[in-house]
């Protein structure tokens, strides 16, 4: 494999600091990292295994030369940039929402569907946090008895909402704690001792974005456009990692000892049958952690479990890694 | 109606003290009110309608002169003191689940099923919390096409897992915002910026007990033990009010806009057709808060809704004053 020149766009967000510290860590060969973010971050510079690079502003033919660019910035930064990245030369990993339903970019949960990277023309999406959590914990199951309907309710850490949204749930905590009273600032309501449904945008049919979201992804990376999902998309106070309630019905009858033992082999699952896991189990945790695996009362064919996962990691950075990792390792063994 | 002697059991617990506040107010007309509570709490005393009352520990015939004891302390004080109670003629109401699944003991809702009161032997129990406010919203729509399935993620208070852990949870949320660490006291693990599966005993089909009540409560509050109902009990970092994120599935096609018109005419609930509920809107409030009342995408009999309501007052304290009421004050009008 020749070493690669990289590029991040959104480097200091969220996402994208979670992404360079594994990238510190992988097996790719960089002969070269770009860092992009947004006008107010130009100036500031970031450490990559010992060296200090500058912070840059995206710019026409900012990409020439970049090998493989990793988008960790919001659907229109993506929209607007992916296209001239390829253009450039440039493979693109988008961790938006921007491509994800798009028919021309596969979206890719590598240990779940990575055949489709084949498929891709210059672009490849990484998916929703929650989808990919969620979707870890039950491939290996779908994959033996196939899953029909699934119910979601999740439980979805603030960080998600953004830093605002993680501050302004700070500074809350403090006042009340304090006893003070305190108004919302950039929420329309209180966040602290609080949770509210998901904050992206109500559709007319009364989900949220990411309750659709959960739907369509599940379609595209399972490629069945069958499967009945159901999801209630919830932030609560949490600062990190996502909680989801799983419950789904199979074509057979379950056999449980051996739907936990799938679990317990499958890649990148960390499976407990007796204590089950909290956040503060999955936090800066690249494992999806599943408990709590078990039969309905009512129906042979169902079952259901609790899945906990580190949004920003395997839900985001670590996944978008993996699709990178997945197509340029695999050259060394081609 | 002859003004009663009423008896309180666990009138300083959380409970207890909204029933105090309740009753207050409540129409019920009193010649004496005598209030128990754990010896710890002896000495010290109440103030209720203007008069300073003192806390009595419960002892041999205690009862004796009570009409109706309102029972609102744990299930070993109601298996132990119930029984007592009504031989010394005293009618009781149960919040604890000791005898909620006691074939002799109606379990009533006064909205859905008040006929069931007239079956009692001396012992009326109150449902679990959760259940409760679940069935409030649900009765409503069985009632014209029958509920066959019910998934249910909870969002539980940590106030209902007892002062210690709210305590706890409130010490540890002080010493995260100072930037200090914490190790967890009454309880194993860290329950700041945490949340965890329902603190009551695991049962060995992997289900905890608070999921069973929701399971056994609603067959035997609609009298149908065929409804298959599924439940996943989580505490959250909220302080006071419980949320539900239900699914159901009916007998016959869904019809959304009468589904909605019958929860908007229910008794104790209150709609939103647009903005979802939070537990801060819910707390203090009697009313069980709908929203997001949503057709199932895949099912034309299944919906979804949101449901948040205050643990302590429909979930406990105010459905005890209402089975109250509706037998006392009943016979005004025989």
């Amino acid at each position: 494999m020749q070493p690669l020149h990289v590029a991040i766009v959104g480097a200091t967000g969220a996402v994208g600091k979670e992404l360079l510290a594994l990238l510190e860590k992988s097996p790719l060969s960089l002969r070269k990292l770009t860092c992009f973010a947004s006008p107010k971050s130009i100036g500031k510079t970031i450490t990559f295994r010992r060296e200090h690079l500058s912070i840059e502003s995206l710019s026409t033919h900012c990409f020439t030369g970049v090998d493989l660019a990793l988008f960790c910035a919001g659907k229109e930064i993506a929209k607007m940039w992916a296209s001239k990245a390829v253009a450039e030369g440039a493979l693109v990993i988008d961790n938006s929402s921007a491509f994800r339903r798009d028919a021309n970019v596969p979206l890719v949960i590598p240990e779940i569907n990575p055949e489709a990277l084949s498929q891709h023309r210059g672009i490849i999406a990484s998916p929703n946090c929650t989808t990919t959590l969620m979707l870890m914990a039950l491939f290996p199951l779908h994959n033996v008895n196939p899953i029909q309907r699934i119910h979601a309710a999740t439980y979805q850490a603030i960080s998600g909402a953004g830093q605002k949204a993680m501050d302004e749930l700070l500074q809350e905590m403090r006042l009340s704690l304090e006893g003070g009273t305190y108004q919302p600032m950039s929420y329309p309501y209180p966040l602290a001792w609080n949770l509210f449904t998901h904050n992206s945008p109500m559709q007319e049919n009364g989900y949220v974005e990411e309750e659709l979201k959960m739907v369509h992804e599940t379609h595209k990376i399972l490629n069945d456009e069958t499967i009945a999902v159901h999801a209630t998309c919830v932030r609560v106070p949490v600062l990190r990692a996502h909680s989801i309630a799983l419950h789904v019905t199979c074509k057979e009858p379950v056999e449980m000892k051996r739907m936990i033992s799938l679990l317990q082999c499958a890649p990148g699952i960390c499976i407990s049958e007796n204590v089950p896991h909290m956040p503060l189990d999955a936090s800066g945790q690249g494992a999806v952690f599943c408990s709590r695996i078990r039969q309905d009362l009512f129906d042979p064919h169902a079952l259901s479990l609790w899945v906990v996962g580190d949004q920003l990691l395997k839900g985001a950075a670590l996944n978008v890694l993996q699709i990178a990792e997945k197509i340029f390792l695999a050259y060394i063994h081609q």
